[in-house]
């Protein structure tokens, strides 16, 4: 989100003060705006989990109401503000970020067209995620993009994964429509479905339970496959972390002839131009 | 499935062409034939799953009537089409595939004699595996080729783990039978046993819950066994795909100087004596 | 529970040849009797769980009656010749197996003073485990070695977990039993464990639940925990897998000068005496 | 906590004597103090959670409020004792034993003016955490050590995961009482998030439901996500483990010859070079 130097020698210096501000976390300036982001999220989530609870809306909801209005026009004039002093405001409008933020704003002014919207202000918790820059939260970053690294490698095993997951739970969700039918609970094939899924992973509720013996015996086979599918994205998961660790424990040392690295710990010789290391 | 060379000699060229077109994804014709089946598939699939929603049915019934007919007639054309231009057509027909593909048409036909079978027709879906092949999907199924393999490899490994599991619910099943009684809800060793793999595998309907003391201590033991049992095939599974992991990322090539081997795939030197690869 | 050679010689050739049959499974006739065992387990297994159900009992009760007993006296005679056959009769009587196939005759004849108690004849089922040696399933027979040599060597990790789950449950159950208290279900501690344990393990079946603020938040944590717990005997056993595999890998060389085994695959000299491989 | 050499030699020879007793458990009065000590926790607990049955309360309750205060006034003077003996009170007191060992005791003060308090008293299993020491339960507290060790590594990476769990279950909270409503059981936002917790982390009470295909559809992603993100902690603890085993099996010896690592904990010669290490 660095704006090209070309255009940043041509932009107003307040303009430059403000991107520092609102969008680095290293000056102290940056980071007493990040800190203050973050105390304005955490109360703005608060407050609108709170106003949905009946015995506190009904004491503080004024107050609750001004504060999530409060904080609304806050992020709204923040969210103008990163238009204004970003070098590509659409580039950033269209970001991930970009869309987040957006998005924590938009329900308190839906909510004045369809009542009850702004419970979804809590979307403003994924702010969090870009805030986690200060007080040396660094290192916690870096670990997430482990995760994150190690979740992006195995993307591909994923979706076949899911694709295999849907396949099974339409399958097996029409199956058991067939054999319990609407007078046991399952009234239509998207509801089956649910129970499948709801099996399968399974979370197992209990709202919708097969009551025939044929019904009982397919949803044992259900259980069993998803007590045991269950081990394919760990084992993809546990791979791929274990690999992103070694990759970690690869010497660090580089070849003083091509400058090749990677090189496994125990090599005399570099793997890439011969030469001794 | 690719007919021996011999008989394609001797055959007509308008069923070779057919082949073409039906059995093959790279060649233009091939690949729109594909996708047109795909799109097939998905909006058969779709009509089947949304004809059992009441609400649907009652408006749009006799539309979602037509179109479940339209597709099975163009299945089971595409069906007779397949047996004609295959080399051997029964080694086809009773082939994974070849028998998906009758799967697929039958419901209908059969929900004449017995109403609601239709529902069934989602056993469509598998037949899109065999579509996979379009849209550059082949990397997917490398990765597909992983898991499967993985879990092929501990095929042996996963009957030891599923029979050990049949016994522990057949027995924690019983005795639950016996300490509960029919009084409980536990009216039958068969649905004992149901309960047992519904607490096994940590799905936990609720619908048959023990009530007595005695009981909730069996049922105790039954869920941390559960809890731990899911460990051996995460196991199994993470072990295998750690296995096909490694046979991939090292070469294979072994030092003409000194014999070494293990190799990066990116080596063109050997590591332990320096001699080229 | 091969019997001492002194012994062996003086004991009758009838009891050699009893011996061969029952317990060896190399032999023709070793293996049609453990083929005809087989059999027996199953069909009698499967007869106790038919006579539970009601609407079988009432129609065929009398035969699976008659099925239960003969097996029953079958077994029994069984029994009596192993004990006869085998060279220690106590020390076989007090194994592991001695002890199965005595469990699986009592029932029975405790049913004719506690009636409902043959339902536990299901513990044959573990017989099987014995009888796992013919049709070639000594494959079977490793992988499951594997798997038991895994949990074996992970046993005192295991021990260290099941009290740390114990003490959490033990704890927690306590607190859910103080902050929500008998009118909402957790009517004393012992249930309040098992509301604990069926939260902790992800089973959830909801017959128990918090109705609370406060004791819906320490189920969140329960939960948490539960879910983030799991991965510590998922992560035992896997790596006592991954190590079991690694040991399989090893090279199978053996020192010509000392005869050490186990050196790795690309090791030159012997790592006990220095020699070379 | 061991005192200060300087502070030993000015304390009184009782005192020394005491924190012998207490605290250490090679000698054998030290071991006698912590088998009466297991045994009598062990009591307590079991007293206090029988005191919460109400047929046991009904007929003993008498006796087991009496043996609830003995084992609490034992525990106090037992825990005054640590104080004087130990060189440092404070710092005892503030240390994690410390504070365990003085929630001991309160719950049964506390329950004078909070009837019903007492329960908590089962706080006292944690001390057993401590005297694990007696009956060579040191190669246990070894292996708790590799389990406390590879939590402690990926400490990091579990913080990040458990933010995103908490995200995840705020906004799909807010995203389900928006749209489930109070009709149908989704009261409020914590209500709500209670029920994403109990869905995410596969426990599935069934308490609260989605009603419409709509939260049904959300409820099934919640699954489905929960299903996979469990790799997740599992894949951090596997890995860690597999290092912290690693670390152990490999020798930290290198050859004075040719400076080769790695080797075998068992080795006496170098792999590589032959040289003795």
């Amino acid at each position: 989100m660095t704006p090209h130097p070309a255009e940043r020698s041509g932009r107003a210096r307040w303009r430059d003060k403000l991107h520092e501000i609102i969008f680095e976390a290293e000056t102290p300036a940056g980071k007493a705006f990040d800190t203050a982001l973050i105390i304005c999220i955490l109360l703005s989530v608060a407050a609108v989990i709170l106003e949905s609870v009946e015995i506190v809306d009904d004491r503080y909801g004024d107050a609750l109401y001004a504060i999530e209005w409060f904080f609304t026009i806050l992020f709204s004039i923040e969210y103008v503000l990163r238009l204004i002093s970003v070098g590509l405001p659409l580039r950033y409008a269209i970001s991930f970020y970009g869309i987040v933020d957006l998005l924590a704003i938009l329900p308190t002014y839906l909510s004045i067209f369809i009542p009850g919207s702004q419970s979804l202000l809590t979307i403003r918790m994924l702010r969090l995620l870009r805030v986690f820059r200060v007080f040396k939260l660094r290192a916690y970053l870096t670990e997430a993009t482990v995760i994150t690294d190690a979740l992006k490698a195995s993307r591909r095993k994923i979706i076949v994964f899911l694709t295999a997951v849907i396949t099974i739970v339409i399958i097996m969700g029409s199956l058991i429509y067939v054999v319990e039918g609407e007078e046991n609970g399952f009234t239509d094939i998207p509801r089956s479905i649910y129970w499948a899924i709801v099996t399968l992973t399974t979370v197992g509720y209990g709202d919708v339970t097969p009551k025939t013996s044929l019904g009982q015996t397919i949803a044992s086979i259900v259980m069993v496959m998803g007590y045991g599918i269950i081990a394919v994205p760990t084992g993809i998961v546990t791979v791929e972390m274990s690999r992103a660790a070694q990759r970690k424990s690869v010497s660090t040392r580089s070849c003083v002839e091509c400058g090749a690295e990677g090189h496994d710990l125990d090599a005399t010789y570099c793997k890439r131009c011969g030469a001794e290391l």
